[in-house]
């Protein structure tokens, strides 16, 4: 019986769980696949390093090319992570008929189509399950399970990091900055967040995810970001007090041939069913015409749920060369791009302003809205400690991002608005 | 380029929905498949009844040899119903090489392994993934996105009926039969209710999703069953005040090599992902060693969710064909099916009992507790309209089944306890 061997860049957290799975897995794997597999090389920065996991010392190589272009090895295994160099290193290894799972978003974000196309021309299976939230199997079900569908919607909580930091902030009424500070303690935040908290993590698996869903060649340029630093405790209070939670958001919409993309924070009914997802997890909520809702939730991230995606992905390979059929299960997009332009943005929106408590106040601001016809949903006013100033929070009915934008400018430009506090997208109304 | 033809077993509500999804995606099928898939023979009842699919009279046929003997048809869809004869249907379509997708959970619950068998002797494809909670992806999340790891538990909630009708109960208060009626007149509950309120329905599901989940072969004998009808408001009531939430639970669980599956009314913690499933919704929570906690939502049932299943099936068997790999995915059984005994089946329980309000009563019950070594997690004691009379509710930590048992047959024995109102199993605690 042929052994199958496998190279493996990469030997960090998730390179240790993709070891650890397939060395406790053997005979499961041969059950499935009906032959051993076994890494044969590991490439790592350094190798007198300590390891989590029990590897022969001598697998291992600080040189790229012993993994890559070794003859022996069928599937490369890309857990190091990184764009550039890692993507020559990924075109090497297919020009060489060598089939690839990775777990890199950021590398599929930016050059996830020339590597698919690569992999085709050269008959090789290119499979990245693991790039957009660990655990879920969600690129599996909108390729495969959700195959006969027009799919129209997806929302995520696609960033873990994010979401524990807000699930902590709303449970315990702590600021930004504290609750940034525990998470890097705990390990949930890097000790540079900004990809995580500027929300351009999430954008990158939006990017993929609306991609896939709406067979579509969708950049990362084409996602709006908008990261969750300025969320403020008072934020986060009223929306519970108008029965809402906050959550960092991906949304790729399609109405007709058009899409927009976006990570933002975003208000949630308490009734929708990604407002309970808390802490570190993650979740992708999927709108298609014909199945109407589903919801896809686990570990968005983590050394085995992420190896075990790898691992599942390499099963897929596997399967795929015992029937050889490998490289044939990419589909090219079938839909020319067309992003919406701001007119063709609908929404909810939650705003909360500081204004003049004087008479007319909040008619010269109402009259802004009802000119551009957008009308109201929940207005709240309430007195301000400082003397002469109310409060005023209002969640608009739908409203096109270009109006509710430029609503924004005129309020700006009111003598008796005196700050624009925050304005948040609404989104999920109606659920439940 | 060759026209795929399909044949349809019933043109029921789900028969329309698959018919409507095959027109209204032919563009997305052709790209997905690269030819054409045309519906040639239907099997109905009545040829003249009226449709509420538009669909060529001269396919509909009331003889099911011109359906599953036609030479033309590759694939042959049964969405009929009923057990015996439609197996003889489906094992004589296979005999002559076709391949078949089905939504039919009593067939594939009872003949599930002997129907998947002669498809691999014949080199066909035999897929079912409507048949278990119909627009959610989890045969193949199971199957194939959770290939690598070891999956030791799967609670879910599979019939749609008996949670909106617990939803509703617990909503309003209300008692089953006035909810019971509400849903057979919103079409939720059929006439005759009792495969879905006495938890039959939610059994054959189970022992599908255990068969596939722990590799075994599970039969639906092997499944314990209990439905919801004496539930009552009580229960809901002392469930909530405790932070709990009832929910019809099948429940597979694997410890070492031996397995327990059982549905049964069960109380869940108001945090738990399962617990906020609402109304006809389905979900189904997996536990796997490496992945840890993940979650599938959706519609359980309906016309289009549910075609929306079956056409993606279609979708695999055609890709298959393409590649000419069909009949090679089914996998055998991995291990011998050892199930639990009632002495190693643990849970927490939940248990309400009328008593004699009088001294010694409180300690003659929890004594029997004590000496089985079964301690309490929450107690909750109050006097009774009826005077002389107390109600108890425990919720007690793990017990084995079988002690649990003794103690309810020993309770029952006591002179003290005036009734045992009610007992339910408790899951998921320490989620949150």
């Amino acid at each position: 019986m042929k052994t199958i061997y496998v190279g493996l860049l990469g030997l960090g957290t998730v390179g240790s769980g993709v070891v650890k799975i397939i060395e406790d897995h053997q005979d499961k794997l041969m059950h499935l696949i009906g032959c051993p597999v076994k890494i044969k090389k590991v490439l790592v920065q350094n190798i007198h390093k300590h390891r989590q996991v029990d590897i022969d010392p001598s697998v291992l190589t600080t040189n790229v090319s012993e993994v890559i272009e070794d003859p022996d090895i069928d599937v490369i295994i890309e857990v190091m992570g990184g764009i550039e160099h890692t993507k020559n290193y990924l075109l090497e290894a297919l020009s060489r008929k060598k089939h690839v799972v990775t777990a890199n978003k950021d590398l599929m974000a930016v050059y996830g189509t020339q590597l698919l196309k690569t992999a085709t021309e050269n008959g090789c299976d290119l499979f990245y399950e693991a790039s957009v939230a660990g655990g879920i199997p969600i690129i599996r079900s909108l390729v495969d399970g959700l195959a006969s569908d027009r799919i129209t919607k997806m929302m995520g909580i696609v960033n873990g990091t994010t979401n524990f930091i807000l699930t902590k902030m709303s449970k315990f009424g702590s600021p930004y900055e504290e609750v940034l500070k525990e998470a890097q303690r705990l390990g949930y935040a890097e000790a540079d967040p900004t990809s995580d908290v500027e929300g351009l993590d999430a954008a990158r698996k939006m990017a993929i995810l609306a991609r896939l869903g709406f067979s579509m060649e969708v950049d990362l340029d084409d996602v709006e970001v908008k990261g969750i630093t300025d969320i403020t405790e008072e934020d986060i209070n009223y929306s519970k007090r108008l029965g809402y939670t906050m959550k960092l958001i991906g949304i790729a919409d399609r109405t007709g041939d058009k899409v927009e993309v976006s990570v933002q924070p975003t208000l949630l009914p308490d009734s929708h069913p990604l407002a309970s997802v808390h802490d570190e997890f993650n979740a992708v909520y999927v709108y298609g015409e014909a199945v109407g809702e589903t919801m896809f939730y686990g570990p968005g991230a983590g050394s085995l749920p992420t190896a075990t995606a790898v691992v599942s992905d390499l099963v897929g390979v596997l399967k795929n060369m015992r029937l050889g059929v490998n490289g044939r299960s990419a589909v090219s997009p079938q839909f020319e791009k067309q992003m919406k332009s701001p007119e063709e943005i609908f929404a909810q929106y939650f705003l909360r302003i500081h204004v003049q408590d004087q008479v007319g106040a909040f008619s010269s601001i109402t009259s802004l809205f009802s000119n551009r016809e957008v009308s109201f949903e929940k207005i709240l006013q309430l007195p301000l400690k400082e003397k002469d100033l109310a409060e005023i929070v209002i969640v608009t009915h739908k409203a096109s991002k270009k109006d509710f934008e430029e609503i924004l400018q005129q309020l700006n430009d009111l003598d008796v608005v005196k700050e624009i506090k925050s304005a948040y997208r609404v989104e999920g109304n109606g659920w439940g």
